[in-house]
């Protein structure tokens, strides 16, 4: 059995080095673009928005992922560069040809990745001048400051490593991420970047990443909206120097799922955490369903719900409104009388009404907490699903209210 | 060609009295209690929540219906009755018992109908203590006293009147509804009661009532939230001595429909107008779409996201965020460069980006309106559809943070 372990300081990945420079995209004097460097050989794996209206680096980045397997990422904050059409497709494309014609790499070996307002065009200038300045200063140990390089109202940067063992060989996971709002990942969050030193072929890296977004981004909402640059990139450079894993169904191959898996939950439980205006982290589990469908709909309705959400930021136990969202979440031919509700661990209603057991006092107190575990069993079935979400505050409110200002 | 007009101020319908007290149900002083009622031979068509974990008037009303015309309606505020189980069912049955020993009816005449907090029990004494005097005040003229008698987080009543010509004979209807949050009416809203003077056959009336609520009621979304309450109900006395409508094609059953549907809609903006926090009035048009369905997909993504309310409420013209509603609304293969949108008559964005002649200036001064268009145009097809919202304030978090304390 492979054995891993889960860090919050990040490892540096061999074959893997950065930087992060204040180009003034957007704001002056705030580290805001970043380069990441894969050595030579590297394999990737990467998934997208499913939003229609995505971003011109999105298109870029899946064009060139298509051509070559790629040595460099830039990424810039302050400016999504989605809704801007052909001019926004040329400003992403004059970025990458910056870098590639400084590192002498094809500019198919560059992705590109933007973040902030939507619809504005991209300042390239000031991006393309950075890029000498990028290239001098990459480091292994730069995963700290890039965390910081990618965030927009993030307050926290979010970063976590792992360390397993492959073959016998020790290897490495590390990964960032951003995200703080318009985040209901469909495909991947906001922007996650995760890196091993593991040499993986390409269907099994593929394989491993979709797992574990799938686990992990795919379970996470603030409040519902899927952001058109949603970009996870997994990156694989084979510095480790085990033998590459070749075998989906090996034990190699599932110890390294395992652990890109706790890396993108660890990441994707970060973004909750800073979500905008976040004031509670709560996780919810839908148990007894027929099966996952089901339970994702009850966990996301009950997320998604305004009123459920202001009830978590009052720590009010309003727990008719949880009864409500469940009724309304879709499912044929529920039976209320099977549904049970807990509260951290306060049972709260069972057979379709307040249990017997239960008291406002109890409620509130589990309210109270910062973390709450919402669980719900629609007693029907087998399947479980947990997902993640923060409350709905007055700071959500002035943060979207005041973003452009 | 029948003629028909709108009004704000309530006209009395022939053959419908209405009463209503202060009895206390949660609060003390506040009215809070309304009794209507409907002459002997009067036709009912309700609708009620597709919520499974309805309320248990509304499980009472069912019952009550499939076994006769209801004389009496009996609405309390304060209180919803849902998530309470038998105990609750037990207690809607003694108010509609008290009401029907008092009137001299059968039971199953009478319907309750309940909204406020969901989950706890019903104060049956100080309701059942209050319908002698109920009894006793009855009158035609008591609409205006009822529409602010089933309010709870409304500031305003919501009550309209038309008049028609049916077959030569003067018809009146009036309505009256109420609404404020947790609205996302499926089926029905919170609570509306619509009267008409008109004779009408059962089936016409019925399908004048589902073609009246598909039209308003379901157009509309505060919150995205579905009451365990919702309820619609639609009565006519056929009190203005018109050969009774019994051909649902017929001009005088179209006649009839429009008019119920016009009072339906101006309820329905009504509940929106007066959204809990509400502080513009949003008509999202979705055209151009291949099918009615996809239209209203993207109206009502646009209406629910966070991020849409919020810029709304900060009169913030961030139509990014707009795009990236349209894009994650779930439809195939839907091509950007044929979507454009407006906002009131300022064209945004079109061609996958924004559109040339778009200033920051005229999209702010549109967003300054208190009430706003926002039309999106699919480019692929003839379908259209409307639905109305509000905006996401401080006030919308502020009330539903604090609506039980």
């Amino acid at each position: 059995m492979a054995q891993r372990e889960l860090l919050e300081a990040p490892l540096p990945v061999g074959g893997i080095r950065l930087a992060t420079v204040a180009a003034g995209v957007r704001y002056q004097g705030r580290p805001d673009l970043v380069l990441l460097e894969a050595a030579p050989g590297s394999r990737c794996a990467a998934v997208f928005t499913r939003n229609a209206f995505c971003a011109a680096p999105v298109h870029l980045a899946r064009e060139h992922l298509a051509q070559a397997a790629p040595r460099y990422l830039l990424i810039n904050t302050g400016n999504a560069n989605a809704g801007t059409g052909a001019a926004g497709l040329a400003d992403a494309r004059a970025c990458s040809t910056a870098v590639a014609a400084a590192a002498g790499v094809r500019e198919e070996e560059v992705l590109p990745f933007s973040t902030g307002v939507i619809g504005e065009p991209l300042p390239v200038a000031p991006i393309t001048a950075a890029v000498p300045q990028l290239l001098a200063g990459l480091a292994a140990d730069g995963w700290a400051d890039a965390a910081r390089g990618i965030m927009t109202t993030d307050t926290q940067p979010k970063l976590c490593s792992a360390r397993l063992t492959v073959d016998g060989t020790e290897v490495t996971v590390t990964g960032m991420a951003k995200g703080a709002g318009m985040l209901r990942p469909a495909m991947a969050t906001m922007l996650a970047f995760i890196a091993t030193d593991a040499a993986v072929a390409q269907p099994v890296l593929d394989a491993v990443l979709r797992e574990a977004v799938d686990c992990s981004f795919h379970r996470i909402s603030v409040d519902g909206d899927t952001s058109t640059n949603d970009a996870c990139v997994l990156l694989a450079t084979g510095a480790a120097g085990n033998g590459e894993v070749t075998d989906g169904d090996s034990e190699a191959a599932r110890a390294l799922a395992e652990a890109v898996g706790d890396v993108c939950t660890q990441l994707a439980q970060g973004l909750v955490r800073d979500g905008e205006g976040a004031s509670k982290f709560v996780a919810i589990t839908v148990a007894g369903g027929e099966g996952s469908d089901e339970c994702l709909a009850v966990a996301f309705t009950i997320a998604h719900s305004p009123l459920v959400k202001t009830a978590l930021f009052a720590s009010d136990p309003n727990w008719g409104r949880l009864l409500a969202a469940i009724g309304r979440a879709g499912l044929a031919d529920l039976d209320v009388e099977t549904v049970s509700v807990r509260l951290n661990d306060v049972l709260i209603a069972e057979g379709g009404c307040r249990a017997a057991t239960y008291t406002e006092a109890a409620g509130a107190a589990a309210m109270a907490e910062a973390e709450i575990r919402i669980d719900v069993d629609l007693g029907r079935g087998e399947a479980s699903e947990t997902v993640w979400t923060s409350d709905f505050s007055y700071d959500y409110v002035r943060i979207n209210a005041e973003y452009r200002t």
